[in-house]
C-alpha cells in the first residue's frame, strides 16, 4: 500500500464572514466539524418478509434462466459469460439459477474504502456507512436570479466547489452536470482535472467509453501522486439499458474499471410501466436480475473488483406518461430492493433528493424528502443525486443543492439515534428539578445546549415580525445568498504545483489526441 | 347499543369542474374511494432496544416517586389520587412505582372506535390504523394573496369545509384555528357546530373548561341524534404543563370527557430545554411520566374510557431560543415514545406536518416532511397538524393545507407497503417479455397503470416548456387554485333539519347563559 499522499492536502478553509450570515456560512463552510461519511447507528427498515425477499430472488433467477439478457456489441463479454456457464445464443445470454449468485458471492466486497486525495476525507461504502454524493447528468442549471439555462465548465466548477465546502456532502460526485461548453469527446477530462483540482473529497469517473474510463485512472493515478497501489479511487456509474439490455459501452468502461481495482455502481435505470413492469415487486425482480449480471461481469473481468448494487426507479404520472418522483411506490421499490443487496452481500446505491419541480419551492422539497428519508431508513450506502436535482433530473439547481445539504445534516443527526447514556438520560436534572420551573438554566441544559441540537444552515426560526423586516425571503432567497457567499469564501485544498502541472499536461495531450468533436 | 344514526348522512358530493384542473379538484373534493383512515401494513420503526426503553420506564418511574407532580386548583383530582394510593403532600403527588401503569393496564383500552356521525367515516384508533387531524390552534391564518391576518370564523368555517372535503384528511380535528371573532366565553359553541354541520368525519371536543367539555357533549348528544349510548363521539386535546404540573382547567376537562366515555389525548407539549430537559431520552422519560399521570387520572374517573399517549416535542433554536419544527431530534424523541406507548399499550398521538416557516416555501415542506414520515414510520395511531400547520403553529394556511393533504395521500399509499401477489410481482409478463423493449403497452402495464401510483393533487411533473407555457406557478400557487375550486364545489353532508334546528337553538340559548366575553 502506497503512503496516502492525499492526506498531507490538509485544504484551508475560509474563516471570512461576520455577523449572522457569517457564522452560517462558515460552518456551511468549513466541514471539518462533520465525518467523512455517517455512520448509521440505526437498523435498515424492513418492509418485506425473507420470505418474500427470496421469492423476489426466485423470480430474477427465473428472468435470467428463460429470458436472459442481450448483451450488445461486445463478444469479449459474451465470451467471458460462455466461459463462466452462460448459455449463449447470438447476442442473448441466459444464466443458470444461482449462478450470478454465486460468482459474486465468491468475490465482491460487501464492504470496501473509496480513497480520497484527502485520506480523512476517505469514505466507506457498504455497512453501516452513508455517503452522500451530489447529482449527477443534468444539461441545465438553475438558480433564482437567471432562471434555467445550459450548464457550463465554470457551473460544474461551482458545484465541485459547493460540494467541497458543503460539511455534510462527503462525496465530489462525477458529472454534476454536464458542461456542454466542452465538446463532448473531451469533457470527460476537464471535469476529472476539475474533481482532482477543486476538491480533496472521493470522485467518480467518465463512463461513456472504455477510452474514457482510462483516462480517469490515468488522471487519478497522476493526482493520488503516482501510484494507485490498488487503491479504489473512483466509484462510477455504470447503467444497465432497462429492460434487459447490457451494451458495449457501459460494460467496456466496467471493464476497465474492474480490472484497475475501481468500483462500479451497477444500476438499472427504471421508470415503471416503460423499462420494467409497473409493479413494484417486478421492478425489483427486474432490477435485480440486472444487477446480477452487472456485477458478476465485473468479478469475472477481476474477482473482488468492488462494485455497488445500484437502482434508480421512478413512477410515472398518469396524465403524461412523464416520471414523477417523491411518490410512495418508488420508495417502496427502494426499501425492497435495499433488503435484496443486503441478502446479495454488496453495498447499494439508491435514492438522492429527487423532484419533478421546476423550481426550488415546496412541490421539491416534499418531493426530496420523500426519496431522502427512505434513502437514510433503507440504509442505502452511496447516494447520487443527494443534492441540486431538480426538474427528473434535467437541471441542477444552485439553491436546491444548498437546500438540500442542509437536509443532508438533518439525516446525519438522525441517523445516530437515542443517546442513552447518562447524560442523554438526564435522569440527574430530572430528579433535582421542581415542577413547573423552566430547564433553559440548568447546569445539563448550559452542559448541552450547544450540541443537543442540529442547527440548520436555511431555515429562519424566527418570528413572522423578524422575518417580516428583514424582507419576508423564502427559503430559495435564503439559500440563493448562501451560494453566493460559500463560493465567494471558497479556497482551493492544497495540491502539489508538480501533479497539477502533470495533470494539466495530460488534458492537453489528451485533447490533443483525440479532438473536439462532440459524440 | 345505538343505532347509528349518523350512518344515514351519506353525504352528497361534488360533482362539478371540467379539464385537468376539474379533474384534479373533483379527485380532491369526493374523497369516496379513500378509506375512512389509513390501515397500516408496515411494522413501526425501532430505534430503542427493549432494554433502552425499560431504561427509560424506569426512569419515569424514579421522576414520578421522587418528584412527582404538581396538581393545582383541583382539590377533587388530588383526592382521587391520593384514593388511589398516591403520596399527597400539598399540591405535591407523588406515585409509587409501577402504580400509574398498573391502573392504566388495568382498563384503558388499546383500541377504540371513534365514531362519526356518517358511520362509513368511524375511525378506528389505535393498532394498525392511523388516522390524520387537521391543524389546531393556531390564531392566524395564511394564505398567498393577503398574507397573513387574524382569523375568523369564515375561516375556520371553510377549513372544517377543506377537511371534509380531502379525501386523506380523516377526521374534522377541533380548533383548527381560532375564531378570534367571536369572544372566547362562546367560540366553543361555534365551532362545535361547524364541525357538526359543515363535516360528518369525526371531531373534538372544547377543552379550555369542564363547562366547555360539557357544552361539547351535549352538542354531541344532539348531533348523533338524541343518544351517545356510551359510544365515544369526540377525542380532545388535553395538555400537560410541562414540566411535572396538571392544573385544573384541563383535568377539569378531562374529569367531564372519561366521565362520558369520550377520549383524551393526554400530551405534553414539550420544547426539549425549556419545558424538559434538552436531551431526547430525558424528554421521553418526562413524557411518559407526566402522560403516567394524565391516562391514570382518566381511568380513576371511569374505568375504560379512551385515552390517547399524546406527545407534542420540539427543539429550540440555539442563536434565539425559538421553537424549530423538522429537526432529526424531535423525530428520536417520536419513535422512542412511541415504542413507549405501545408497551403501555393505548394509541399514540404525535406528528403531523410541522413548521417554523412563514410561508408554503421548501423549508415549510422539508420540516413538515422530516416529521410527517417519522409520523408514519413509527406507527403514530392520531396525527393532530397533520395538514396546514404554519409558524409554529401559530398560522395555518391555506395553501400549505392543501400541500400537505397531498402528502397524506402519499403516505397512505406507502403505508400499504409491497403487493407480493401475483399481479405484484408481475412474473408472468417478465418472462413473456422481450430484452430491450418497453412494457407501456403490455397487458399488464395497461391493467395497472391506473391503480399503479399515488397521483399527486398538486405536483407539476409537466415538462419544463409546458410548465414555463403555463405562467412557471411555484406549488403554492397551484394549491391556492385548489382551495378556491374545493371551496367553491364544496356541499354539506346531509343533516336532519331538525337536528340542525336544535343545535343551533342549544347555541343560543347557551350563548344567553354564558354571555360575551373574552376569556
Amino acid at each position: 500500500m502506497a503512503t496516502e499522499d492525499g492526506a498531507k492536502a490538509s485544504g484551508r478553509r475560509a474563516r471570512r464572514g461576520g455577523g449572522r450570515e457569517g457564522r452560517r456560512v462558515q460552518r456551511g463552510a468549513i466541514g471539518s466539524a462533520a465525518p467523512a461519511y455517517v455512520t448509521r447507528k440505526l437498523n435498515p427498515f424492513e418492509i418485506v418478509s425473507e420470505e418474500g425477499l427470496a421469492q423476489i430472488e426466485y423470480n430474477a433467477d427465473s428472468l435470467l434462466e428463460q429470458v436472459g439478457v442481450e448483451v450488445r456489441d461486445t463478444p469479449r463479454a459474451i465470451e467471458r459469460f460462455k466461459a463462466a456457464g452462460a448459455m449463449v445464443d447470438g447476442t442473448r445470454v441466459r444464466f443458470p439459477r444461482g449462478m450470478c449468485r454465486e460468482i459474486i458471492q465468491a468475490s465482491a466486497p460487501s464492504v470496501y474504502t473509496q480513497h480520497a486525495r484527502n485520506a480523512a476525507r476517505n469514505v466507506q461504502i457498504g455497512g453501516d456507512a452513508t455517503v452522500f454524493a451530489p447529482n449527477y447528468g443534468s444539461p441545465f442549471v438553475h438558480d433564482i436570479d437567471n432562471g434555467r439555462r445550459y450548464a457550463t465548465l465554470n457551473d460544474f466548477e461551482n458545484f465541485v466547489k459547493l460540494a467541497y465546502t458543503a460539511p455534510h456532502m462527503h462525496h465530489s460526485g462525477g458529472t454534476i452536470c454536464e458542461p456542454v461548453d466542452i465538446p463532448v469527446s473531451v469533457r470527460h477530462l476537464d471535469m476529472v482535472y476539475a474533481h482532482l483540482r477543486y476538491s480533496d473529497k472521493p470522485f467518480m469517473g467518465s463512463v461513456t467509453a472504455g477510452s474514457r474510463a482510462q483516462d480517469s485512472i490515468d488522471m487519478a493515478r497522476i493526482g493520488f501522486g503516482g501510484d494507485l497501489a490498488d487503491r479504489t479511487v473512483m466509484t462510477s456509474l455504470i447503467n444497465a439499458s432497462s429492460p434487459m439490455v447490457w451494451d458495449d459501452t457501459m460494460l467496456d468502461a466496467a471493464e476497465v474499471y474492474a480490472a484497475n481495482n475501481q468500483a462500479c455502481i451497477i444500476t438499472p435505470f427504471i421508470l415503471a410501466g416503460a423499462m420494467a413492469p409497473v409493479t413494484a415487486a417486478g421492478v425489483a425482480a427486474q432490477s435485480l436480475a440486472e444487477v446480477l449480471v452487472g456485477i458478476a461481469f465485473t468479478q469475472l473481468v477481476r474477482p473482488g473488483a468492488p462494485a455497488i448494487f445500484g437502482s434508480f426507479a421512478s413512477s410515472m404520472s398518469m396524465q403524461s406518461g412523464a416520471p414523477t418522483f417523491g411518490t410512495p411506490e418508488p420508495a417502496i421499490v427502494l426499501y425492497t430492493i435495499a433488503a435484496l443487496a443486503r441478502r446479495l452481500g454488496v453495498p447499494f446505491r439508491s435514492g438522492g433528493s429527487l423532484t419533478a419541480s421546476k423550481i426550488p419551492d415546496a412541490q421539491a422539497a416534499y418531493e426530496s424528502s420523500a426519496t431522502l428519508h427512505p434513502t437514510l431508513m433503507a440504509g442505502v450506502n452511496f447516494v447520487l443525486h443527494s443534492a441540486g436535482w431538480l426538474e427528473g433530473g434535467l437541471a441542477l439547481g444552485y439553491e436546491k443543492f444548498i437546500l438540500d445539504c442542509d437536509q443532508l445534516g438533518s439525516m446525519a443527526a438522525f441517523a445516530q439515534g437515542l443517546d442513552m447514556s447518562p447524560n442523554g438520560q438526564a435522569i440527574d436534572t430530572l430528579l433535582q428539578h421542581p415542577p413547573g420551573e423552566h430547564h433553559l438554566g440548568t447546569q445539563h441544559t448550559l452542559q448541552n445546549f450547544e450540541t443537543a441540537f442540529y442547527t440548520s444552515t436555511t431555515a429562519d426560526n424566527n418570528s413572522f415580525e423578524q422575518w417580516a423586516e428583514e424582507g419576508e425571503l423564502n427559503s430559495a432567497k435564503r439559500a440563493n445568498a448562501i451560494w453566493k457567499k460559500q463560493l465567494e469564501d471558497y479556497q482551493e485544498p492544497a495540491l502539489d504545483p508538480a501533479i497539477n502541472q502533470e495533470l494539466r499536461e495530460f488534458v492537453e495531450r489528451r485533447k490533443g489526441e483525440i479532438g473536439l468533436h462532440d459524440s
